[in-house]
């Protein structure tokens, strides 16, 4: 049973600053929770609404075998916990992994420029994943990964990413020193088509409201543009990062 | 001013089954609105909050030449015509347009198969029109095309397509002995990279949670699967279409 101070605890890291005092983190569904309990992340608790006992069957079997922490919740608790409104039934709390440095022999690091919308970022960190681009870093500006937003879009992807937030363009500078070669994505940029990335690169994704930072334009080796006909104004973000990523990757690097 | 009743009436359309009756539908959002009164639509009505007024003044100005109603209302009644809870305070009304047969002139039609999240498919007609695919069929099961998600995250692209909805696989069987060649999306397929679009193709996207329909997938030419590395379970539907779009567009077709 959980206490009326762990209920009021759990609930509090809806909110980001707790998290970041606690450095844990919630994740929301049935698939979220299974890829982070099969994760080399640390799982301190499960709770779950007893109608979702069967749906989660198999999580709780893997948790029971790895000595998780397993409490069924009355459906309004699991609501007071939620940040879904339609929720599953089953959340996790993780601990943060502790953030290394950059690795520097990745072929690819994917640089994500104030990306604002959880709904995107999960969504482009689910993506990276996908191709195999595991090493993210994030500016100031962007949603924080652990927003229970993002790991839902993630749809798990965030247990097997290293993240790297409030990445400052002057470390950027430092790594391109290092021997990465920075591309960004503009509308000035040049044909995707006869792109040929380096062989590392650090690929910079904007958001399509904000541009590319002034700082990181003119810091680039390279630019280059999704083609597209005249008329819709932009791409979305993430479907933008999809085209990209799916470039990198066809082209060899990174495997 | 508007009456009682055209509150009710208008505050109605946030419903299905209403949109359908009167063939009208909402536009939320400047951006939204903006395409709307620029694009081939009968805009009915403009509603707006008094604080937007600096915001949408070259929108009132274009209305105002075209002829278009446009009534301001109070904080209150505007937040129960929306439909999103930060609304930008305003919201055009439009005629949905007459459906005319498929245009089998043209080079590629894009087919959603059960796209059932509405930010999934706006995002999709979004990216369609980017690369000049505007010819989109729908099957059933999809969303609405009119439902108001749908407008706002096709970031005003819904007025620039031709949608075809409630299509069933033996009309897609009827456009292939036309001449069309029907592509599919699975995991089995046939690497992006080699993928060679015929002349005339229907490109079929699926979700990612549905996977193809047994029939269309019978009734597939071809097959294709966009690479990634173990580990990651899928791409988001929207995200996969950008990609296979993008491939089509690349290689020329429906330019």
């Amino acid at each position: 049973m959980l206490s009326a101070n762990e209920f009021k605890h759990l609930s509090a890291l809806k909110v980001k600053k707790y998290r970041e005092e606690t450095r844990l983190f919630m994740a929301e569904g049935i698939k979220q929770v299974d890829e982070g309990i099969k994760s080399r992340y640390h799982c301190d608790l499960i709770v779950f609404r007893s109608d979702a006992r069967d749906d989660i069957k198999e999580t709780l079997h893997i948790a029971s075998k790895k000595g998780i922490r397993c409490e069924e919740v009355r459906a309004k608790e699991l609501e007071r916990l939620a940040d879904t409104v339609h929720t599953q039934g089953v959340i996790g709390y993780f601990r943060m992994p502790q953030t290394h440095a950059v690795d520097t022999n990745s072929p690819v690091l994917v640089y994500l420029d104030r990306i604002n919308d959880p709904g995107n970022l999960g969504t482009m960190i689910r993506t990276a994943d996908w191709f195999g681009f595991r090493d993210i870093l994030l500016s100031p500006g962007c949603v924080e990964v652990f927003n229970p937003k993002v790991v839902r879009a993630s749809m798990g992807s965030v247990f097997r990413g290293s993240f790297h937030q409030e990445v400052e363009v002057d470390e950027l500078a430092e790594l391109q020193k290092a021997g990465y070669s920075v591309v960004t994505t503009e509308l000035e940029g040049s044909e995707l088509k006869k792109y040929k990335p380096a062989e590392k690169t650090i690929v910079v994704l904007s958001s399509e409201s904000h541009g590319v930072l002034p700082e990181l334009a003119s810091l680039a080796d390279g630019r280059v543009k999704i083609p597209g006909v005249k008329g819709a104004e932009s791409l979305n973000v993430a479907v933008a990062a999809g085209i990209i990523l799916h470039k990198l990757f066809e082209t060899g690097t990174g495997k």
